[in-house]
């Protein structure tokens, strides 16, 4: 029998799939149970994955011995509940972004994590990708200089997709629209790079799409540090993921063709990172070693559910992550006026 | 002798240099006198471009019949007396942007403009850079289908290297900093892609500069038709000129080198647009028309004094531009919370 860790997928959607191929891409972990309130669900994704065994309720999959830890891809608004069942039976959880929908989940997920003292990791993949993590080193190690600027997009097509049918429609179920589902990713891959962002004002506004949720939106934040970034999402174009970082000696430009998202494996192949020296007229391309941050992380979740390994994100980083969406959407209901993060966390009782 | 239009010079620095060499370039246009205070600078910019004239003060200029068009590159806050003394000479002007300092000059200004029926254009040349031309019939024909989101950067490294010797370096000289210096620029850009802005939200920070004025700088722009802007610009990076257009059909992508700003007749071979189209993975180059942004101003200009061409940029797209900057000041002042441009400009009188 093999000694892979044990995990089990719960909500069966795109994002589930892609997930798995991240596991199927590893040698740590294997999917050994999966849930779904759909049986054609279970049952197709048993048979796409391998995977050996299907759970018809949660606490069915939650009461399994074997299973040693859960990969969540439900709705938003589910993280809560879930996360919370699968932490109180004893599992390590893992549970894609954003860690919940609003603060108040999200401080409730914090006291259970901390209470049971369980292994408890967000998916805030994209910090993993090489470039990410290329553009933290030469910021760690001087070779940018003092960071003034920074920019960040990540948008695609959805709000032109959505149907009535989806949770994404709806904006009791996805408040901002692509800054929860697509800028907590920069949010945290910015407080990554820079530290903690203070302040954010913003804008969202609905364009184009048919659905509830803003199509454009975008953010100034304010760092600790004093550096000011930008974060634009929208939901009404072909997609894009950038990052381009001012500093006293360097600028760096970090591009994903976001079509080649989905395959991790693959995405290093399409993103290009370019710097330009103070002084120097040509720019020059940075290597980027290669990574998969679906597999990586995954393999980093496993072993932590053994006592292997320790999770990178883990619930402050997230809190944080999320922290600049509700901001954010605060500041667009004050017209854009700065409006500061740590009182939105004091308001729901979180201190980090 | 030359039947071209005799322009002269008033303020001989840097700038000054960039255009004369744009007016040789063309052969509509030549440089006939020249005016600075400094005796030396008359004699070295006389002998450097084979001026064959030169004044010793401003009056003597303006007296002289045979001056058909000025360009003014003095500093921003000498524009509106240098301005008014020109048009009431019956001189056509030119003059570098910003249009003036403040928002109460460009009034005036545009009062003597409205007084003396005289021809007056302002140097917005960024517009036509064949990336911004191409992107605005990209607009205009639909290929880019509905815009949601606009981002642009214009940076560079002038913070770095001010000493007090210089007006830039004085806040009271350049308020804003960047904004005024280089986000001006984008702000006739954008308006000239997008249409009138309506509301501005603005952080401004001096983070790195030795001297007064600010050297990070971020606006988020509400355009009339309902559209998000993104106006970013340091003084404290490597140079970075940018523009990103976000459409239901298309995005592209404009990137100029800004090493090689000063030479605009070489500007659109280190210039790149890409496009990306909905529903494609793989992007495109657009092919960009060779252009020479400060050399057609200038011969339009020189033209349009003899009402043989209509100038570009009038006075009320240059306020138009002036007016952003400033609404972006008070909007930091007021902590990002959105300030109306048309607030701004009514109390100055100015109707647009």
């Amino acid at each position: 029998m093999s000694d892979k860790v044990r995990l089990a997928s719960i909500g069966l959607g795109r994002w589930a799939r892609v997930l798995a191929r991240g596991v199927q891409r590893g040698d740590k972990t294997e999917l050994y149970s999966c849930f779904s309130r759909s049986e054609d669900k279970r049952a197709a994704f048993m048979e796409e994955y391998g995977v050996p065994k299907s759970a018809s309720s949660l606490d069915e999959l939650l009461a399994d011995d074997g299973v040693e830890g859960v990969i969540i891809t439900t709705p938003n608004d589910t993280h809560r509940e879930v996360i919370t069942s699968a932490l109180e039976a004893g599992k390590a959880v893992y549970t894609d972004k954003p860690i919940a929908q609003t603060l108040e989940d999200a401080a409730a997920i914090k006291a259970v994590v901390e209470k049971t003292g369980g292994v408890f990791a967000v998916g805030h993949s994209a910090r993993r990708l090489s470039g990410n993590r290329v553009m933290k080193q030469w910021i760690d190690d001087g070779t940018l200089g003092g960071v003034s600027m920074v920019e960040a997009n990540f948008s695609n097509e959805r709000g032109l997709e959505l149907t009535p049918e989806t949770w994404r429609w709806y904006l009791s179920k996805t408040p901002g629209g692509p800054l929860i589902q697509l800028g907590v990713h920069h949010a945290d891959n910015l407080q990554y790079l820079l530290g903690p962002v203070k302040a954010v004002s913003a804008h969202t506004r609905k364009l184009f799409t048919n659905a509830e949720v803003p199509d454009a939106t975008m953010a100034i934040l304010e760092f600790e540090s004093g550096a000011l970034g930008y974060l634009g999402c929208g939901w009404a174009s072909p997609g894009i993921y950038q990052i381009r970082l001012q500093g006293t000696k360097q600028n760096l430009m970090y591009d994903l063709d976001f079509t080649h998202w989905d395959e991790a494996h693959e995405a290093d192949e399409y993103s290009s990172l370019v710097s330009q020296a103070y002084g120097q007229q040509e720019r020059s391309p940075v290597e980027l070693p290669h990574t998969d941050m679906f597999r990586e992380q995954l393999e980093e979740f496993g072993l932590a559910a053994r006592g292997e390994a320790t999770v990178e994100v883990q619930v402050d980083d997230a809190i944080r992550a999320l922290a600049i969406v509700h901001t954010a959407i605060e500041s667009n209901r004050q017209n854009g006026a700065a409006v500061e993060v740590e009182s939105l966390l004091s308001e729901v009782g979180i201190t980090i």
